[in-house]
């Protein structure tokens, strides 16, 4: 086994540059998902662009531009509310991929949890986010996002 | 949609603080749960500030000072114990707001499992602390933190 | 209580490098589960070193070099395809240390979830790794593993 020798002052600055994208994008999941939980649908648009695309999981169409986003959220908001439980999302295993034009190709799982729990596993199920992320306005907004659920295939 | 410029010196260099601030805040967050999970409340709150203040879930009062913090630890321990599961924690969902002053207010959440588990989920709920975190004597300690479960609401 | 004072040159750099090392460690991480789940193991043994060691939960021999990886894994593997669900990963509560020889040592929870998950809890398990990391031919990789289940103890 050969260990590599030490980094270029290039490829130290690449790294830099990836860990400081890492934690902002660590940071701009945690605020989306909270915003989402606390405050629902029509706010939680703001942390996408106004001409974002929503692939949900099959066999749906893609939703287009943010009022589509808050008419297809609200009915999904409206199905889990009736079900008793309301749902809060836990976003981890981050993957994230700058792009040559500024933009970032993220992938992450989002484990959405029930609370209150009256007894059972507050764990519903597992999805995974396949998103486009853009800086504008001075914060990292969705663009597209892929929602793939394993469960539902 | 316009996308953002580049980064200002200055931004970049906010950009690179906050970067290095996440990243001691979750190894931070990582040792502390690891400590209380696998030492117990003692050295566990060798973790928080000699004056630190801790906020349970209501309706309980705020408990004040290390002293006090023990005190209360080891009675939800063994409460615990009792269950017969030993739990552990997992911290995810970090939100790091560095202030003025150089502290941290910091928001994330806990997810407690028991292990071993005898069959059954081994998750049994999801709490959320707001925290705020010193540096003193070389590390970030918890100088304030209220709990929240929203499942006792 | 006394807050300390601003960091030293020589600390701020430690501090960078931290964060660098950090940002690098979770996106490997992640790589390496997701890479697990869906490609299986023949690949994902490329994220081991040539002679890596792993040592699985006991009372189990350490597997030695990446052909016994390969072969512990492919029968883990068999073993959960039996009882039909898919496992899948999610990594967290990552602890970093660096050591002088360039090397990593790290500490992560690895959470284990079935999907799809025909009603009951998703969740499975928690599992504890401990590894060595070093980086070999442009990337981080395993040489070192012990994984402990405090589920079977």
């Amino acid at each position: 086994m050969s260990v590599d020798p030490p980094d270029t002052a290039e490829r130290t600055l690449r790294s830099r540059e990836f860990a400081v994208l890492y934690a902002q994008v660590q940071q701009f999941y945690g605020d989306q998902m909270r915003i989402l939980d606390a405050h629902g649908t029509e706010r939680w648009t703001g942390t996408f662009t106004d001409d974002a695309v929503l692939v949900p999981p099959s066999p749906s169409e893609p939703v287009r531009a943010r009022a589509g986003v808050v008419r297809y959220l609200r009915a999904g908001a409206e199905r889990l509310r009736r079900t008793g439980g309301r749902p809060a999302h836990w976003v981890g295993m981050l993957d994230v991929r700058p792009q040559e034009d500024g933009s970032l190709h993220t992938r992450c799982s989002a484990l959405v949890y029930a609370t209150p729990g009256a007894g059972g596993s507050p764990v519903l199920y597992v999805c995974v986010m396949e998103d486009v992320l853009v800086r504008t306005r001075g914060t990292w907004r969705t663009a597209y996002r892929r929602v793939v659920r394993d469960d539902l295939r």
